[in-house]
């Protein structure tokens, strides 16, 4: 193999799935060939990642030694992320009765939410997270992407307790955007106890749901150490959570005026 | 940049974005090269690849000419993923009331998601779908996954409609599993008419849910041109559908005698 094929090949390998620890024994095994060459093609494979700005390589200091795929994105790449976002977002087409705005689309499509959860990656990647939850139904291709990025299971927390979920656990919390109480569930068999939980959703008017999910999984025995969330609604200004990373923030909306209004969060990173 | 590290980038930028064609000139821009330079990269970049088992590249023929990542799994690792799949089911300590098997755990997993999609992803490539579809909740990550390998939106149909879904349409069908009446419902705005779609699904037993999808589908003008589903119970033996490709098959299921049957399908390709 030359050792032009042998860097893709790493590429690859380590990009399919980002966040994995691999030992250097394994990649010399694979490829038949010395430790030391395969330290040089980790470093030229890396330069070819730190090109696209997706990701890059990082060497795990250690007796055994290792590397893997850390993904990314660049200030660049956030900033045109959230300015398109917002376009998109703005188009008053998107209004529906009672000032929601439909948003499935957005959340749905491979191409948006492949670079969405790269931001979040990049944000939660040291928060020490076991796992990544959200609420179902809109955010789970987010939130799934996200835990792909990091290398952890998902947990999706559903409105009604299903039969093939087990026992469950419910909670009743207040959600704001539909004024009433509303129920969630999480199977006894989603979480080790202990475990640190990092929140992704869709959406967030005044908490309600966030808050939800913290107290859930502190039925659980663990604790939140990050909540991200694609938009934030300004409106209630007082939440219920405080420390959220909303992607972009949505003002105004109006089925009388025709607008909706979008603005990137620039305190991001 | 060195011809190794243009082919890193090149690997990286078209895995990252599966089934999606770029022009030769995208490339001649980005790297600053001639197109016959180009042309070499990708075949070697191709030949990185196919080593990889992951995928390969495609290059398309007409005036402007271009190339795309075509996400593939080799027939060993399809075998060795169905064994490792049945042999996760198999374990008893799945078993939950009225014999129905725990299988969150599987379908929030990365890991296996991956590898999973890629095998429908193979199956179905050449389908002619603009749509993937699948019904809340748990199959949204591997439909989500499919999707965005073949560069398609994804429409997840809800079992309730809800406000910020807009105007839907709702139908009712039999699930054999619940054994009673239920409701999936889904947005006026997810898919244009004539559109072919390709249903998705972590479970099927009788049919009835994946009959639901392509009668809603039928209401929008639009026709289902092919059916993965990840898991599929031997009985009933009759179902509702025919046509549908399972990856592994559901054998018996029995708290009493504390064992979960599941065998591999020998003929998905």
């Amino acid at each position: 193999m030359k050792r032009t094929e042998r860097i893709g090949a790493l590429i690859r390998i380590l990009s399919e799935t980002p966040s994995k620890a691999y030992s250097l024994q394994y990649f010399c095994d694979l490829f038949d060939c010395a430790k030391s060459s395969i330290s040089e093609d980790i470093q030229t494979a890396s330069a070819s990642l730190q090109y696209t700005g997706t990701g890059y390589l990082e060497t795990i200091a250690g007796a055994k030694g290792g590397v893997r795929f850390v993904p990314a994105i660049s200030d660049e790449e956030v900033l045109s992320l959230q300015q398109e976002f917002c376009d998109r977002l703005k188009n008053p087409s998107r209004l529906l009765g009672g000032n929601f705005v439909y948003t499935s689309d957005i959340f749905y499509d491979p191409s948006i939410v492949t670079r969405l959860s790269r931001v979040f990656a990049r944000k939660f990647r040291n928060c020490g997270a076991n796992y990544v939850a959200t609420v179902e139904t809109k955010g789970i291709p987010l939130a799934y992407n996200v835990a792909h990025l990091l290398n952890l299971p998902l947990i999706v927390i559903r409105r009604e307790a299903r039969i093939s979920e087990g026992s469950t656990v419910s909670i009743n919390y207040f959600s704001g955007s539909y004024d009433r109480l509303q129920k969630m569930s999480m199977s006894k068999r989603a979480i080790r106890s202990d475990s640190k939980v990092l929140i992704i959703d869709d959406f967030m008017r005044g908490g309600g749901s966030v808050t939800g999910i913290s107290e859930m999984v502190g039925e659980f025995g663990c604790t939140v150490c990050g909540i991200g969330i694609a938009i934030v609604a300004k409106e209630p200004e007082r939440k219920k959570v405080s420390d959220f990373s909303p992607l972009i923030y949505l003002g105004e909306v109006s089925s009388e005026k025709k607008i909706i209004e979008a603005f990137p969060n620039t305190d991001l990173f």
